[in-house]
């Protein structure tokens, strides 16, 4: 049993992860890497707990310095099981160096590790210990597939489909927005009219853009337009979602519970996208995915999907859980199983994310 | 002449200072040391620009793995003059894990060192190749003061105005209000009724329980009311506006242009106090400042005097000054100057700010 057991130890590791192909998006270019953060976390009666994150190839190493330097001192000797004190009070720790950035990828690490330990604890998996609402969850499958040649993207998409998805989503953002719509209008084809369709633009359009090319893309039927400027401008998000008519989709860059209730309050959001690994774990997920209940929203993810799909299956307002193309879970006992399109939650207790260590270890590097 | 030459080595120091004594305020608790990040640049004639952040003894070591693992190589082999375009692209190339914390202070001191560059290849002062506008600017004189007793306090305040100072700031968030309250007015007893006055709650309140201390504050004629509540809330920040009855100050906790132009916009701000040290270097702080003047507001700082006393020199919309006591002039060839309660900016080419590296060298470690 953890139950009021004192933290003892806390390892912090760091992989630089290459990616099997070169994969660029709209904003954030070429990613030829992932970076992976692992944090281990100890208590006194010997149970161990492993939390992450990951970033696109760059901060990495800063969020291994301030879990290091700034978190672990002041976990350490603590009381595991008071796991959203400790967030409250690492956010206020961290505060006028933090809200946001670095500082909630790093809490993010530390809370999963936390999270896992409490099922463990209770012996419970994480699907039900988060609320059981069912044991799998709606699933998309998406690549960074800005710079695939047309055939490449469709060759990838029937890929998806052979696999049993039945939502996926491209990537916007070309040069020309009309080469964006006839690539859209390809898939569309491809896919026929029942699969569900979504779109990314990753922030590269201007508000005017966004709202032309919502317009373009309506009569394909997508189901959600995803960041189509920067998540700042909340009069803007309003305003594609109003005059461009597309349903709106954002939250990976929204790394605090502000910014997430600015937008949906101030801004125009109709699927709020938190993910655990930069919006403060298990714990920052859940106050969006209850934020995006109270405002009458659905919930869905970004990114690490092997964790993602727990907490997806525990909540009644569950969207899609996104499957992203930074293959972490292939690094992991349990890579994400898809059974008649719908991701199944692991069924062990704590988060079910176990990674393969000796699959990692010639990506670790010092800090 | 540094105009068009390129950039041949960064370099990244970490100085963990110690402070004369323990300083606490309502949010921050006790601040024991100041991290102080330098940051050198060099280019290939030979010239060297150097650049700063500061923290209040946590993150600084990810602000150094930032610089030295995800900005350094992005920057290295660059034309040093393009300022603006390496502060765009800086501020893209980790905007997944940036949008303000860490970034905003990794960023903050590369721009730094790059306009310390530009000034000396202009040779001009930073005053002067900013605006002119003046060569010294208002200025006023606070402590971290909150766990003071109210001698200690009085006597620090008239420490103050021995040194000149027509205007001095103490923080709030006692236990009790009407301590606060008590302490304000024994300031204001010994300051006269002509001193400026101005109060500082390090966002310890509620917004109700702000506009009951601004109702309360209010017959002690007090300049600003500042960060009565968390940074993120704006209605909170019109309430206590409109409410409070009293002009408020904010900034400290902006680290991006949109969180100003947010609280500008959607809050309640007064005095705009933007840091040069967390708001993207000189850069980032001429965007507030200018996007201040043009919503007819001044402009203010937080911390590190002895750079900002140039630029707001070179303003023509600002207001006061802060005199932190966090003491980096200490460690520089001219601490900062105050003649007359003014602050004069220094006039040789560049920042003026010239570290004496000798008196750093004990509290450098390793990141
Ligand atoms: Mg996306
Ligand atoms: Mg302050």
């Amino acid at each position: 049993m953890a139950n009021g057991k004192r933290i003892t130890h806390i390892q912090t590791d760091y992989f630089l992860v290459p990616l099997a192909e070169q994969l660029g998006d709209a904003r954030h270019g070429i990613h030829s890497h992932f970076e992976l953060i692992t944090v281990t976390i100890g208590l006194e009666d010997g149970s161990e707990g492993v939390g992450y994150t990951y970033t696109g190839g760059v901060g990495g190493r800063a969020v291994c310095q301030m879990i290091e330097h700034d978190l672990k001192p002041f976990l350490l000797g603590k009381d595991a099981s008071c796991i959203e004190k400790h967030w409250e009070e690492m956010n206020w720790k961290i505060h006028y160096v933090g809200r946001g950035g670095i500082a909630s990828f790093a809490i993010s690490a530390i809370d999963i590790a936390l999270w896992d330990l409490r099922g463990k604890s209770c012996d419970e998996p994480l699907w039900k210990l988060l609320g059981g609402h069912a044991s799998s969850t709606k699933a998309y499958a998406g690549a960074i597939d800005l710079n695939f040649t047309k055939e490449k993207l469709l060759a990838n998409i029937q890929g998806y489909m052979d696999k049993g998805f039945q939502a996926v989503k491209i990537k916007l953002g070309q040069e020309r927005l009309a080469e964006d719509i006839e690539r859209v209008a390809a898939v569309r084809e491809l896919i026929g009219p029942d699969r569900t369709f979504m779109v990314d633009a990753n922030m590269k359009w201007s508000v005017e853009t966004s709202i032309k090319a919502a317009k373009l893309l309506a009569p394909h039927d997508i189901f959600w337009l995803e960041e189509p400027t920067i998540p700042d401008d909340y009069d803007g998000y309003r305003r594609i979602g109003a005059e461009g008519g597309l349903p709106i989709a954002a939250g990976e860059n929204f790394h605090t519970v502000y910014e997430f209730v600015n937008m949906i309050t101030r801004g125009k959001i109709d699927f709020p996208q938190p993910d655990a690994s930069n919006i403060g774990g298990v714990t920052g997920w859940l106050k969006i995915a209850n934020l995006a209940y109270a405002y009458n929203l659905p919930v869905c993810t970004h990114g690490m999907q092997e964790l993602h799909v727990s907490l997806m299956s525990a909540m009644p307002n569950a969207s899609y859980l996104e499957v992203h193309s930074f293959p972490i879970d292939q690094y992991t006992k349990r890579p994400l199983v898809i059974q008649d399109g719908r991701a199944v939650a692991p069924d062990v207790p704590g988060t079910g994310v176990e990674f393969r260590w000796e699959l990692l270890q010639p990506y670790k590097q010092l800090f």
